[in-house]
């Protein structure tokens, strides 16, 4: 067994802390990843605080990692040891289901996340990446190109795919009208990747004072989702709006500036219901409001292979992993621009 | 200018009572119709009683129109005088908007509907179908295989195109697992056609009665919707649900027993808000609730020679246009199977 060190909420109330633990001898499968980076996604802040109810603790949290392989099982093929490699939110699936054989780990009905759920293969839980180390089956983990920063790359691999997979799966490219609701870890994605497809790119926010910078991230146009004149000016007008807002909000100021056929994408579940989407402005023109979840492994893939070809990764603050606590509050304040992402270096001060 | 009979509501608290009016004479790309048969949809009892705030008095309802051709314009090609045609929700359009141009005319943000719309011909308002005739341009005049009942082929023009656009829409074929919500006039017409393209139809209804009935108008499956155990036997399984109930209900129930990627099509406006559908439903097998209104008129002419091919017609009750009123009642209390066309033969004894 290997002696892992990492930082872990105990239990929903109190801060993370240092925690040592062993994760499993690599198998034949498996690949051993020296772990350099993690980034610090908003579910893991809800799962540390038991949010969702569903919270197994000790929990370490962390499912963007980006690390260098330090050993591989003997049938692993096509990693080598040294190299620079991602892990995102799975580390295993059923590999049978109809979602594992069509490359969509994600809606796999048995999925093994890569922390906060049961470890089917040694026991207990599964832990993440705020950590020095971690085991994972070589299906789920992902190639990481030279032309990425590794610090920056890590969030590719939860914000990244969660608005790389819903653009691509409606088929998004060069002279479509796109949307992205809300600049945060996500949106901030969503506009980059957006603009990369070639989509004339839209950045609905609530606040004024992220114009400038959403400009500086690709964005087209700039919409204050307040100023209803604004709002009113691009009716009937997208091909697709992505929504990374999960705050409580009226669906309906999106839903009517879509032509038809068009697409609300949501991918952040509110605590609370949104006020009931008008069903008129679905059916008067065959508009639809659908969800999406991460990607599957090989789009991961697909996606971080865009990223290096496009030299696109997350802006982000790197903190040392001691001020983790400190960066959750600053994330209740959307006080990030717009991914922490911890230096794991930072852990031999705690060992 | 044309004298025509027909029956109309004067305000939104009157029952329908015979009235007189003028229709236009023919011009070049006009044809004139002998109304036969007009099926009543729940739409038109909406808006006799103004429920949706926009109806226009006096009102002429009327929108499943089967007649005969009695005179055409000359340029009008492809019609004969003698022949059976039909005239569905629809009697005009911009023709120069994308979506008139894609064949969509039910999309376009200036139609005019068959009744309770201005007639930007004529002035005034357009009249429906319980009426002795009808002026029609060609574009909007469908054609009537002879192998279609006259009488039966009416609520086509409606409940049928409603139902069998999504179902083209959403790529329907053998194999599919399809669920109908609702066994109306719209839901018996969506569960006949459903089977027609090959389809495993479930219906879904809240009354047993009406078991015996769906599975002779071709449902493999009928499932009673407040039985939660059989309701969640079917979880996962279903390509496509076309849900008919305009009735506020939990659109979560059918959500969740959608396959991956599978669409909830919603086809009636509630007079209330839904509850809000679960975004995790959406997101966590990138499911969509999506609308769908009437078709255009290419597809619904395609829709009735498919139903010609297929001997597919509504089943009827034939009322003579004195027990509208009667009708609408009946109809309120769902005392229809599955659709009440009046034979507008019996205007005579008003005229």
């Amino acid at each position: 067994m290997l002696k892992t060190h990492g930082f872990a909420a105990q239990n929903a109330h109190t801060p993370l802390a240092p925690f040592s633990f062993e994760r499993r001898d690599p198998g034949p499968n498996d690949i051993q990843i020296k772990i350099l980076f993690c980034g610090v996604c908003h579910s893991d802040l809800h799962q540390t605080r038991d949010e969702w109810g569903f919270s197994r603790f000790p929990m370490v949290p962390g499912h963007e990692i980006i690390g260098t392989v330090t050993a591989i099982g003997n049938v692993v093929t096509g990693f080598s040891i040294g190299q620079t490699v991602g892990v995102g939110c799975l580390v295993d699936s059923c590999r049978v289901c109809p979602d594992c054989k069509d490359n969509l780990e994600q809606f796999c009905n048995a999925p093994t996340f890569t922390y906060n759920s049961e470890d089917k293969i040694s026991g207990g839980n599964t832990y993440g990446g705020y950590s020095s180390q971690i085991v994972v089956d070589q299906h789920f983990v992902l190639r990481i190109s030279d032309k990425l920063d590794p610090a920056a790359a890590a969030p590719l691999l939860c914000a990244g795919i969660t608005t790389y997979s819903p653009l691509r799966h409606w088929q998004i490219s060069k002279g479509d009208k796109v949307g992205i609701v809300g600049l945060g870890g996500l949106g901030h994605m969503g506009v980059k990747l957006a603009r990369a497809m070639g989509a004339h790119v839209v950045l609905f926010t609530s606040s004024a004072s992220k114009v400038d910078d959403a400009k500086r991230l690709g964005a087209h146009e700039i919409v204050i989702s307040k100023d209803t004149d604004a709002m009113q000016q691009h009716l009937l007008s997208f091909d697709f709006i992505l929504n990374t807002v999960a705050a409580v909000h009226n669906l309906d100021s999106y839903t009517e500036l879509l032509k038809r056929d068009g697409t609300l994408c949501l991918v952040g579940i509110p605590d609370q219901p949104h006020p009931s989407p008008s069903v008129g402005n679905l059916i008067f023109k065959r508009r639809q409001i659908a969800g999406s979840l991460i990607g599957g492994i090989k789009e991961t893939q697909e996606m971080l292979d865009f990223c290096a070809e496009h030299h696109i990764v997350s802006d982000i603050e790197i903190i040392p992993i001691q001020k983790i606590n400190e960066a959750y509050e600053r994330m209740l304040l959307s006080d990030v621009k717009y991914r922490f992402v911890i230096d794991l270096a930072s852990l031999d001060a705690n060992v």
